[in-house]
């Protein structure tokens, strides 16, 4: 996350915390002409060094659009270490909660960016010893939670983070999860949380329903505190999902959300390069053999660019659960 | 290259000093379940951190058989750097005629180990700022060619290594060659070679000649400086042609150098678990169409080690080059 993020945003009024629980790495981001086959000796001629992980990357894009973010993870003393803690501590992310364990490893990921067919392929290797829940004590806990407005869990750290959810949930702070794949642990997490973004894969995955619109709603059944859930699609932008508090259009007819999915794409103007938004009103949204919510239907479009211009795709889902953060606290 | 080598060698009776000129560079092998497919999110348990490079790799080898090896290579002033400095330095390598630049970075090394398919997959990024002819003086040049007996060039830094050769050649010490594939600037090395080792693909790569040993005979003719020509085999051994000195043989019938290959894998003892090595007489050695040379062939068999022993195989043919490197000063 050391590119440079110019967005003109309205200022915040307040100090705003977010917490992060999860994962803090070093990336060593290779570019290579094309990916290798096994057993091949190839030749990156370019290698940068930056700070990535999950938790690591949506905290920094999180601090960059004005929020105050706090971090909860853990790194090794090693030379990693120190480099993943002052890259986020220079763009303003308390690290003060961040367990450093004497000896051990911190977080590595390697990158292979395919400039030919603009993939990006990531080999981590966790933290070593992995954190456990004794790793942070309460007064660091309870000392993070402190006025947050929100917590975040990117899916790793799976115990631990299940003992920061029930804190947080005890407090009445909102919670949102990553669930970009169906990491262990991930239920305990999603049954406390307010707020879920997902992979495009995750809502078929999770729910066995082949409809990414049919599986949403499942979700939002099944998690009667989830307020919204968002599926992104890459360049295909991103569905959201959203409960309606007041149960808002229950007296109108019901529609099919993949219907009104299909609707909702029409109505993309597909002359605009810029990211858009377009929304269904409030209604009794069904999915026949699922269940029926109340709600309504975003479709949110990505910014269309050149292929000439883009440098990785690595922490763009990241920096998007970075921007939904930011959005969340200006609810 | 830190894993143990505990051979039984007959020791030096004196100092053996051997030069070696190329790549030194920092690994980061890590071990996966399965090699990944592109746009795949993966996790490595184990990540070893060592130094490698193949000159840095097979002069270690060299090292712990107790030869006296030196390094010309680059580094810069980074914390790889200092690391790959001080594991070879702890290997008894002297490393007095490396250069090290300020600022840049060092050869840095991703190596993929795949559990599954036993394959061992190979991402550098060479050192930068690249190393030039420039950066060795004169001096350092003249220092590490002193009482050297022999000199090694494992193909990359292939300007520098040209001056180098040219420098060997004119005070007679011979020139051993990794040919391991066709680098930019090899054929001017080759030109000035005594010996050659290269990879399986290699010969017919380079000649055109489908067949791996009258390829080995085209070698031999076009270079007629070179004393043997190696091919490794991985698993399946080597083959090395060696040219006879006082043309003994000439008298006798000319063998087809193909069918005398054939021979030799006849007399091979399959129940042997350990290498082995089978050498036919010196003797006129024909492959036709392409000429015929007096000289021996010699079939080197591996050890047959069961799968589950082995570890991973990076470095194992550079291991294999330290060893020739010993061969070759013993001679």
């Amino acid at each position: 996350m050391a590119e440079t993020l110019s967005i003109a945003v309205p200022p915040l009024p307040w100090r705003r915390i977010v917490v992060g629980c999860g994962m803090a790495a070093i990336d060593f981001v290779a570019t290579v002409d094309a990916f290798p086959k096994p057993d091949d000796k190839i030749r990156s001629k370019r290698l940068k060094v930056l700070g990535g992980g999950n938790a690591g990357n949506a905290l920094t894009c999180a601090a960059r659009l004005g929020l105050t973010p706090r971090l909860i993870s853990k790194v090794a003393d090693d030379t990693h270490g120190g480099y993943i803690l002052a890259e986020l501590e220079a763009d303003g992310i308390d690290i003060s909660n961040v367990v450093i364990c004497n000896g051990g490893t911190s977080t590595f990921s390697y990158v292979i960016v395919d400039n030919q067919m603009k993939t990006r392929t990531c080999i981590y290797t966790p933290v070593y010893p992995a954190m456990v829940p004794e790793d942070l004590p309460r007064s660091s806990l309870l000392s993070a939670l402190d006025e947050a407005k929100l917590v975040y869990f990117d899916g790793w750290l799976h115990r631990t983070a299940l003992v920061i959810a029930q804190q947080a949930a005890e407090m009445n702070i909102p919670i949102l999860i990553d669930a970009e794949t169906n990491k262990s642990g991930l239920n305990g997490l999603l049954d406390l949380a307010s707020y879920i973004i997902c992979s495009e894969k995750f809502p078929q995955e999770w729910t066995s329903i082949p409809s990414i619109t049919y599986a949403l709603v499942s979700i939002l059944l099944r998690f009667p505190h989830v307020r919204f859930a968002i599926a992104t699609l890459g360049e295909k932008g991103c569905i959201m999902l959203e409960r309606s508090i007041d149960d808002e259009g229950s007296d109108i007819d019901e529609t099919d959300v993949e219907n009104l999915l299909e609707s909702l794409k029409m109505r993309v103007d597909k002359d605009n390069v810029l990211p858009s938004c377009v929304s269904s009103e409030c209604m009794r949204l069904c999915a026949p053999g699922v269940g029926t919510i109340s709600g309504r239907l975003l479709l949110g479009t990505a910014e269309i660019i050149p292929s000439s211009e883009i440098v990785d795709t690595t922490g763009a889902g990241d920096a998007f659960i970075g921007a939904i953060l930011y959005g969340c606290l200006m609810l």
